[in-house]
């Protein structure tokens, strides 16, 4: 079982910030990252996840305002400031296709992968937020095939720009001045619809040979794009027979494409509250929605139900009538599981909770346990609502509780990412 | 005085990294950059710098691979690595306005600004190398108008992003639910030539307010740039004389846009090569010569002799008459001093050797004292002809030299680079 965890040093829960035990400066807050990343560490995860948007989360400032998601450091700096602190634990930092050049990107990760000594993850996306756009003057937002044909091409280039120097390149032998094989350089020459680019890159092939790929992508075409490029897989389903099918189905896809199924992970979202006891933790669920400001309230409720009209309602209303033929709806709906007629509140509470699981370590393991043994997923990402608190607790009493059953490992295999997930260094792109 | 040291890990002469004393790995060896940060900062130097350019240096392989100039890290993920090992010493790194985007650049250097706790510092460059237009398939290499002006346009995006939150906007405030003050939020509308760039920046406002302004710039267009934005500018005039007349220069134009001569600094490149006696010194250098390359060698002198002839010729020939109209060439023979008629050998050495003062502890202090007393500069950007051995002879022998006499401190004044270097904290430019 591979664990990895979130770095949203906001936290997943909305008012997770305002919470007694949060750190309401973490977004910011460099040594306290640190000191989360050497937790994650001793807990002897496979790797920290920042996510990233090239624009703030967009709303209304007035609810904006009171939520931590206004600001976040820049991913690739981020990591490269954490691989200094840490030893063995993977960094995984998000880059878009969409508004980004590749030459750009296959530099600074192959310098990320030569500074961490090899432990570095590219979490290749293609944005998905429109409001990105308008940060780029690239108004209005490109259509998916658009930004799918993008990456296809963008991550071509990048992984030829990686085998510049071929892994023999490099001789740096002092007694006969030769500081690299000019026949083990290989120059790009790439001319496509959406680049030029000639190479070389200016540093050396990465000490992983490419960073690991990492990916999401659940529409067709981004489960085709992922099957063939990714090497783990992020998705979020809540349903385990979901799960089964999208784990099914991708294996079978890369298998399709020549790869090895086993070369593709897949790591699902989870979003552990974990607490001594079940009673605490459902009592610190409480605390959290019980700090949820109105207008955040209103503003959850509104995203997935934009057409409803709720003036004049209360949050102790009633939700209205909803047409029963909208998908997203039905998915809020089907999970207030037996409530007959929930309030708009009720809603909100689903909403803010979201893949949220609320329970002592025991139960979160028997969690993380019935999904991974039941073949949905390899691995998780987890999200804590909060930190430090939820993340010290999973390390101190989840982790050994999953190492007691067998199911997690007690100390790093290898010395990079791609050692530690076994995953199989790739071959120069030009071999 | 201020001291900045140049991390140029393959060092400043063309055959450093093969000199016994070096470290032939430097240019992508981690700790061993890490170490020497942490000299520069027993050194209490001001910074370190990373140049940089989107190509590797551009020539026959046969040649470059006899160089260690292929390949170098980053500098926003090398800086951001290093600011986690030193505590006081500013991290300058380099970024071009012309193959970037200024949504990118005032994340990045946000982030590292908040990383550090305010010790980051920009090294605004137009690019001057034609070699990165092919990495990004902007062939051919545009014009100097045109970069100036990008350049002009750009960083007016990057200072109103920067200040997208005011200083006061981040309330964080637990009781109230309140993270910022919306009100203290600001958005940039920005439709320009070059960028369509719509606000805000999802990062708050840098602890330096915006980080610190390096530029160099020599030509009119960039002197005119260089005095209205820069903080630090660098030069590299090797005559007294045309170093007081830039630093006179620059320091009216900055007066005649209304700025404070006091807050652009100007510092020169130095390339010390210092051994504890003149003759170890001049001993060392000889070495260093004697490790170049042939191929090296002719590349050289073709750099700036690119018309001559050189078929046929030996390096032991006299260098062929040159028409004596070419300013580059004329400087080249100036540089030659009382050499009658130079051999091709000789003018090779002087390229090879270009600015780099040769000798004891007390002769590097003497050529410091003199150029920073001639009113010709306020600091030095050291180059050292390689690492690690130049450096720490520096640090341990130069550096208590310049104490004894009184031009150099001895410990940090302030906690950010701005404070060290005595600039004030720019106000929002929206105020």
């Amino acid at each position: 079982m591979s664990l990895a965890c979130f770095l949203e040093a906001g936290g997943q829960h909305m008012a997770g910030w305002r919470h007694p035990l949060a750190n309401e400066r973490a977004s910011l807050d460099f040594p306290f990252l640190a000191e989360m990343a050497q937790l994650c560490e001793r807990g002897v995860m496979d790797a920290m996840f920042l996510a990233d948007s090239l624009a703030p989360w967009v709303g209304v400032p007035e609810v904006m305002s009171r939520t931590a998601r206004g600001e976040h450091f820049e991913p690739t700096t981020m990591m490269a400031a954490l691989s200094s602190v840490t030893e063995r634990i993977g960094l995984v930092a998000t880059a878009t296709t969409t508004y980004n050049h590749p030459y750009h990107v296959a530099r600074k990760f192959a310098s990320l992968d030569h500074i961490s000594r090899g432990r570095i993850g590219w979490n290749l996306v293609t944005s998905l937020v429109p409001a990105e756009s308008r940060s780029f003057g690239t108004d209005p937002f490109p259509s998916r095939d658009h930004r799918y044909d993008r990456a296809e091409e963008f991550i071509g280039v990048v992984k030829s720009l990686w085998d510049s120097y071929s892994d023999e390149a490099m001789l740096r032998d002092r007694a006969t001045g030769r500081y690299y094989d000019p026949g083990e350089l290989h120059l790009t020459e790439h001319s496509g619809k959406h680049f030029d680019v000639r190479g070389p890159l200016n540093i050396s092939r990465p000490p992983q040979g490419h960073p690991v790929i990492f990916q999401a992508g659940n529409s067709p075409r981004g489960r085709d794009f992922a099957s063939r490029h990714g090497e783990v897989l992020f998705t979020a389903q809540s349903d385990l027979g979901e799960a089964q099918e999208y784990y099914r189905d991708i294996k079978e896809r890369a298998v399709a494409c020549g790869r090895d199924p086993d070369h593709v992970r897949i790591w699902r979202g989870f979003a552990p509250l974990v607490a001594p006891t079940q009673a605490e933790a459902d009592a610190m669920m409480e605390e959290l929605n019980g700090l949820l400001h109105e207008d955040v309230m209103w503003d959850l409720v509104r995203g997935p139900l934009a057409e409803v009209d709720f003036s004049g309602c209360s949050l102790d209303d009633p939700l209205p009538e909803l047409a029963d033929t909208e998908d997203s709806r039905q998915d809020l709906l089907h999970g207030m599981g037996g409530l007959n007629r929930p309030t708009i509140r009720d809603i909100v509470l689903q909403v803010a909770g979201s893949g949220m699981v609320v329970g002592s370590p025991a139960r979160i393991a028997d969690e993380l346990q019935e999904w991974f043994e039941g073949d949905a997923v390899d691995g998780f990402l987890l999200a804590f609502p909060f930190l430090p608190s939820n993340l010290r607790l999973f390390v101190d009493e989840v982790v050994p509780e999953l190492q007691r059953r067998g199911l997690y490992r007690s100390e790093y295999p290898g010395r990079t990412l791609r050692d530690n997930l076994g995953l199989p260094r790739p071959k120069e792109v030009w071999r």
